[in-house]
């Protein structure tokens, strides 16, 4: 008979916006249940939390340690199934270790962990484990960025020439932003990257996602606008691709008055395409000898892949939690059937940390080129 | 301690996009557990949703009226807090009649019922029940649209004079357009109209929550452009309000191409504000003496009213799902506190048949206006 | 050997700035030149406006009927070729006849007159003067309209059902609204109407270049929101069409805000079409089982009537003035060759008067439907 | 007594787009007639051209030098007033100093030269000419620009901090894109760079204009798709500015489907704006604690600097051509009072150069930054 798939969390407490984000969406589709946690360093705030979850009292844990632990003691069907990791990035390694080795799936936030040697030995944990272990780039989530994939995949382009990403938001604009802001710009808590490890990862990950192609060369200019911050807050980067394509990523978090403005455009020999997170249910296609074409998720025409990640109707608007929420459910699935689904990976965490130590590297050097490796 | 809301359904079974709808947006706050319900009137697919939903079996009722009587007489604290109704219009009245007389609070699709009279003897049964009754007109839980409501309270439109109003949908285009459009231009099953019923509903119902006016006098010419069909699949119609506004109607269910395009402009003698559901986090502000005004959900300098109804920081699109779960939460609040809240209820049903039945009659005769009374 | 045409302008002068806008356009391909004129009733005035504008002093004259006589007198090949008419209203019908009598072709402003009795006398004077006459409604001039006109045309849409046009200014929100609003809602110089013949006129008018529809029935609600207006300056209409297709025009110029909002929707059974002045170059194409379309000026697969109509690449964006230069050419082109081409002429006049006298006689009474004979 | 002030031109015949577009800009105010011309090497071509153009037989010369001594004998009142320059690269510099040297001014399309030679001598000619010289950067030309370079110069963006720029075209996607594109791509005709001389130089141009930031240092990868072309047909280019701020410009004219695609973005740490060529009205103004506002040109509210370039009240299109005569303007009346004005000259000729020659040196080496001097 069908049950619920039972789901842990470490982090998420109180403030930060990314762990309520994780908790609708995994309420969505009705197939999971939040069982255990803890949420934050504060027991007092943790516990307040995990009761207005509706959790027992018992499962909010003192720390991630006890917790995996104590859910690996309890009999099959009660204990968890997976954890969900949505920290600051200084614990995404030893979160996902410890509960990997306890004989659990992991799904952790990005970046995955504060350097590609973490990355790298996360990656055979993993392996050992037999676990599953997902990397939430939600981006890829987007009904019409797995259509888009799938235009892509499907030599509609032609070959791939130029990849321009940007990805600008303004929080981060003045010196004092919040508890949120501060350890994305803390060393000891985010690695070595700033805004690039909080937002370039996820434009070096959607470029992976839809084109397949890999970044073999960067040049990069990082930038720390705002006074006393040890870590880039701005930075862009030269792309070169392994098939000759060329291309630009830059990410600002200093970006005064942008929200969350992600676009990806990407132009092949025969057609190109052109994404926006902030009217995401638009796809736009163009060639150099047709009218502008524009895919709409759900609607007749538009291709099989949005429609297969939609719940509503064309016109009738999804959003980001709804692309969160397709990824847990391919995490979902894949814990249902043992067989890994359309989610990011502990292959992405690596790349992306490849990535970002090239980029960080480079832009303190003088050599215009930094090969990546891998 | 807290507990979480525990809902029935009655209707929404294989292939109406709405019964999930409901679903997830109950979810979405993670209060509100489904623990009951009838998916239609077959028994086997009835069954098999519930069985997909996680529902106990004994818990799948095969008939409305069984189902009020069996929850009816379960414990408190095990029995259904609150129905939601979702089958087409024709069992409206009749489900929630059923509910209320058995002690349950109710959450309705619009249209409210099959006519005027059936609206009234249900808010005659609503009051003498003393259980709550909502009207599922999910178009007011989009934040911007709580925005603009303040807004226009504020007075910052100045006297209103103008209100356009176009819902345009293009699925009734062609003669034969599945089940879900069959019933709704039967009049068996919808009542006196269809299109208008389906949604020049929803236009009557967000202006009268945008601005509180009145319309006192339609004139209207509704069309019905597919051959056999008993009812209305596109309809125009003037409006004149109570304050001396002037305003148009326009909806559509044949208006080809269409996704779900529902567009509200009101003009006052100061200022103006323009709302499109398919760009759903913009409010578009417009005066004759400064640069227009773009407020975006979850902006600072953009307001309270969206920001209490928002889930994520701006840029991070939230869509329907979230608007309709905002209607939920509403209710649900209102079923914990016993204080009715932000939320449409019996008073906008008994609106809606007043409109709807003054139009229907207006375009079939040769008078210019049409009063409506109330 | 090729000559430029020799222009005169009646009307024009300081203030309108309707009158610089034919200027440009008779000047933009280069083939016409200003050689003669009578720029307002203030001689002084009008003799500035001319030097301002190379003509010399002898052909600045004190009135149509001074210019006409005089013109007439001038050798061929010096005398003017045609004059443009851009005063207010209420003189368009004894200028055009003036000069069409005494041998020259006519560009007239529209509406072409205070009422249908003068356009028919009109009709008459054009016909047997055996001049050229054209009426400025320039927004046929658009390359995306002409282009728009061939795709109704070629039956893409199939039969026509729903034509929604709204035309929104906010201009005249407020009482005093300077001296080019005064004279347009006081019904000596503009006519029986004020709104409408400023603007629904042109709705009209693109409705019936663009359809060849004609309209048979019309139910209106004209309004007048600023106290003291003698004349509508709001007003919305329920249209029906010859081929059973219904619409709408509302337009309004007390809709704070809006600078020039004209939007055009045509839908018909197969596909469908929006174009908005705002946005000149797209236009949209929407059908039930494919993607949007954007055919975009000059791209190719557009079209070639945008084509013909352009001067520019794709992308270098053009406007209302080369529109209007579009026209000015089409007038040109059959003054020189003497075959009539693509410009409204008496006939849209005498349509667009039909029309506004069935709308306020229509506003005035109690009956639905008003019919319009022609 | 005012007269127009007499153009010749030298280029700009057949199928040269760009030389219809200075005609209809010369044209457009009235005040400048053409009155003498080369249009290209083809004598039989270049007549038929010119006698189209209305222009005396004797004045279409066979070629400039011939023009330049025959209009510099003419009497004055007569000769020519200017010259306007619109040939392929390679002529730029020897048809400007030869017409300077005859004691004419001219106006030059860009780039100014074929390196930062020529231009540095050109500059010697301009000064001991005692003329003026206009360099064509017609995108200084538009409305909003000049409103933008007033918001920033009033301080209201704060400090600048990054600027990004984007300039896409699809035109030279395939191999062969006709006569037009082959020059661009022949180093013999266009210079040391293709791309990123004939729109590169635009982007560095604009930014240059809008916010009078020098470029200081460039890391550039100048790419070639289309094999077989000697020159860059793409190129991306990080950007550091004298006071600190940061940028990139990515120019391309392989971006298949694109049409103009010219988007400028400039961030402060107060406040920020967006504009994009293909909606040129609109100027978008973003901070972290307001809404966005959208200044639209001629639009009460939007400010002066707008307004003064203006021909049309808002919401009536203007575009690529009225931009372009507003530095025709700008240079007729500088001719006719003698005071250079709003137009760029001789230095962004120079500026455009050295930051050619640097991007073009960068791009074939190993070395990060390549400072840019003057």
């Amino acid at each position: 008979m069908l049950r619920k798939l039972k789901m842990g969390m470490v982090g998420g407490g109180d403030g930060a916006f990314i762990g309520e984000v994780h908790r609708i969406a995994a309420r969505m589709n009705g197939g999971i249940e939040l069982v255990a946690g803890v949420f934050g360093t504060n027991r007092e705030k943790s516990l307040e939390c995990g009761r207005n979850l509706y959790l027992a009292p018992e499962r909010i844990y003192p720390d991630f340690i006890a917790m995996a632990d104590a859910e690996r003691a309890l009999p099959e069907g009660e204990r968890i199934d997976f954890v969900t990791v949505c920290t600051p990035n200084r614990l995404h390694f030893a979160i996902s270790a410890k509960f990997l080795q306890s004989g659990f799936h992991v799904l952790c936030e990005k970046p995955v962990a504060m350097n590609l040697g973490e990355a790298l030995e996360l990656e055979t944990i993993v392996k050992r484990s037999g676990k599953l272990f997902a990397l939430m780039h939600n981006y890829n989530g987007f009904p019409m960025i797995k259509q888009a994939r799938k235009v892509i995949a499907s030599g509609q382009l032609g070959e791939l020439r130029k990849i321009n990403v940007e990805y600008s938001l303004g929080w981060l604009a003045a010196p004092n932003a919040g508890k949120q802001a501060a350890w994305r710009v803390d060393p000891k808590q985010a690695g070595i990257s700033g805004c690039m490890a909080d937002i370039g990862t996820h434009a070096e990950n959607l470029i992976r996602y839809l084109t397949g192609l890999r970044i073999v060369e960067v040049s990069a200019d990082l930038a720390t606008f705002v006074e006393g911050r040890e870590l880039d807050d701005d930075g862009s980067v030269l792309l070169r691709f392994d098939n000759g394509a060329r291309g630009v990523i830059f990410a600002s978090e200093v970006s005064t008055g942008e929200e969350n403005n992600f676009i990806v455009k990407i132009y092949g020999d025969k057609a190109a395409l052109e994404w926006h997170v902030q009217t995401p249910e638009e796809l736009i296609l163009r060639s150099n000898d047709a009218p502008i074409q524009i895919l709409r998720r759900g609607w007749p025409g538009t291709g099989e892949e949005a429609a297969k990640a939609s719940r509503l109707p064309a016109g009738h608007p999804e959003g980001f939690l709804e692309a969160f929420a397709n990824l847990y459910d391919a995490f979902a699935g894949a814990i249902r059937t043992g067989i890994p689904g359309d989610y990011p990976g502990i292959d992405d965490g690596i790349s992306e940390m490849r990535f970002l130590e090239a980029i960080v590297a480079n832009s303190k050097g003088d050599v215009k080129w930094t090969k990546i490796g891998g």
